[in-house]
């Protein structure tokens, strides 16, 4: 049940899909007025995320219309509620995939709020007060100050939008999973949003970092500019075969349907795959190759908040931002169907601050 | 390349398989003379294990005929090579599923052996002199002492045998993945071979133990005889449904075609589904589940030297032993078809040393 907001709101505006066709247009609509540990902030600079693209066309079947995406939201603090403590007005901040959870699991006790069943995403669920949460697509924020992360002032804002999606989905696994050790060698799937980030935050743990793509035409790109050491590409059997057994981990962040078996091959014994992006279909398992060397497929999604302002300051101190290309607001259904042809290098971010204007 | 024992050799008696047809007949071979760090000893008692099925019939492509299966072997020390140091003749000894490996990688310097890209196994290798490997169904062997386990004498023999694999097989992973902990809740799929022990060694580890079994008649005996807390038909939704996210590990031991969506719901977030046994065709994995619970798929295969005789001596602490059928060697060819159709409680084990005698 999604409840309408009460009388005590503030005015929104922001862009909206307003059913399964995708299509996003202007949309007045409020948000809840600042409670006591509320963080509330202008909206500057919103990544746009493939997850934007599946909720805006329902593709998960879990989307509330009209749907506001967006969820790599950064911006600066203009009001605050009576009890917040740790952010003040004017601070650089940012959200990321979620605004709520439950706060008593052991989940929420790991500072994991990530995993937490109850956990709400920034967009199209269900807030605490029975309202629809509305993303970054949008003039104003309003969150709990629990899920709002500081920005360093060195780090730009546009091309850090991205890290708080992109960013901590990458960043934890490489950390959960032991991968941040220097002289790892870590090999990263596909070349796009997540991936050109991973790149960049495993070379700055240390590893030894490893492109594999379909498309070898990104090689200069992953080696020149990302700081690759090397270049795989996964359908020349060759270079896989020359590659078996020689990686310690490797995030997938592929989320098209592909092949394990040739990934698990490129692992050392006790490797691990770790899946970030969610193909729609189940993919082929072989189970022998994981035996014998007691190898591990696993998933990761996101990260907890602790761990998301930890992957930002470690961004700030070793100048990591995403690639992006900066668009006006107006240009959005644009982007998301260029997003669909993955034709970006590596992430659409909306400039809305200077953008986004009411209408009306 | 397959080299003929020189002259330097003792003579063996065992029954082999000859072809992929996989019937068994007596058979004279020879073993190597003892080394300086070898230990002869005579076989009392050998299991029967899917593996043997497997390479009498050359299922995985890669057997040596004349084949002596066998690799849960015990008996008795009877002659040692002037440098072993900690074997001693009269010893109650056993040798599982390797015989070598190359003693300088880096899973060999962890105790790792089972993972050494050159490990050796018991049956149907080629061992470091060029010679095929042959297992327990057979009057005597001779092993490396680093291969060697000690039997403790309150441990019975033919119920000890299975141990040295099925035993090792599960509670490796138990260890490895911190399944061990009191307090934590383990299903095991399938009550064969392998999985009536790992209910006994969770069970002792302190775990809560919950069998997934196709079949709802194996219900008392999970409960009642070998002390599992609870019972699910992985065949009944309802029963499922009502297990989801409870489980922090699953050790799944079945080597059919299976779906592992339905394992990996049970688990809760970060939990680990652990493959042991080993489907001859890819598995479907959903790789939508395991990224919302950062879960994990892994393999697991045998275990290290150290870690069997930590086994050995865990399962003389706490009683643990095979349920098993004890066979005269002739009847080894019916024991082979009726492990085909998974009719043993739990694991056939040859009487090698009351029943094998040479005809000539």
């Amino acid at each position: 049940m999604v409840k309408s907001q009460g009388e005590q709101t503030m005015k929104a505006f922001g862009w909206a899909a307003r059913d399964s066709s995708g299509v996003l247009s202007p949309f007045h609509f409020s948000r809840r007025e600042t409670g006591a540990k509320d963080v509330v902030f202008r909206v500057l600079y919103c990544g746009i995320c493939h997850t934007d693209l599946h909720m805006v066309k329902n593709e998960w079947g879990m989307s509330i219309y009209p749907l506001v995406p967006g969820h790599e939201i950064v911006g600066v603090v203009t009001q605050i509620g009576n009890k917040v403590e740790k952010i003040k007005v004017g601070d650089k901040v940012g959200v990321g995939y979620m605004v709520g959870s439950c706060g008593s699991c052991d989940n929420c006790d790991d500072d994991l709020e990530n995993y937490c069943p109850k956990m709400i995403p920034t967009c199209s669920a269900i807030d605490h007060d029975g309202t629809a949460t509305r993303g970054g697509f949008s003039d104003i924020m309003v969150a709990h100050e629990q899920f709002i992360v500081h920005i360093p002032d060195k780090l730009p804002l546009d091309a850090t939008a991205p890290l708080l999606c992109a960013g901590i989905t990458v960043y934890s696994p490489l950390k959960h999973f032991g991968l941040d050790k220097p002289g790892t060698h870590v090999g990263i799937v596909g070349l796009g949003g997540l991936g050109h980030v991973a790149v960049k935050f495993a070379k700055a743990m240390g590893a030894k970092v490893t492109v594999i793509s379909t498309s070898a035409n990104k090689k200069e790109e992953a080696i020149e500019h990302l700081g690759a050491d090397s270049f795989l590409v996964s359908r020349d059997q060759d270079q896989m075969q020359a590659a078996m057994s020689t990686m310690d981990g490797i995030i997938d962040t592929v989320s098209a349907v592909h092949s394990l078996g040739p990934l698990i091959g490129l692992l050392k014994s006790q490797g691990k795959l770790i899946m970030v992006g969610a193909p729609d279909k189940p993919l082929e398992l072989p189970v022998f190759p994981l035996i014998m060397g007691r190898k591990i497929v696993a998933g990761s999604c996101t990260g907890g908040i602790k761990e998301t302002q930890e992957m930002i300051d470690f961004a700030a101190k070793h100048n990591i931002t995403s690639l992006i290309e900066v668009i006006p607001i107006d240009y959005v259904n644009i982007a998301l169907n260029r997003l669909v042809k993955g034709d970006v290098r590596y992430r659409f971010v909306i400039d809305v601050g200077n953008t986004l204007k009411p209408s009306s």
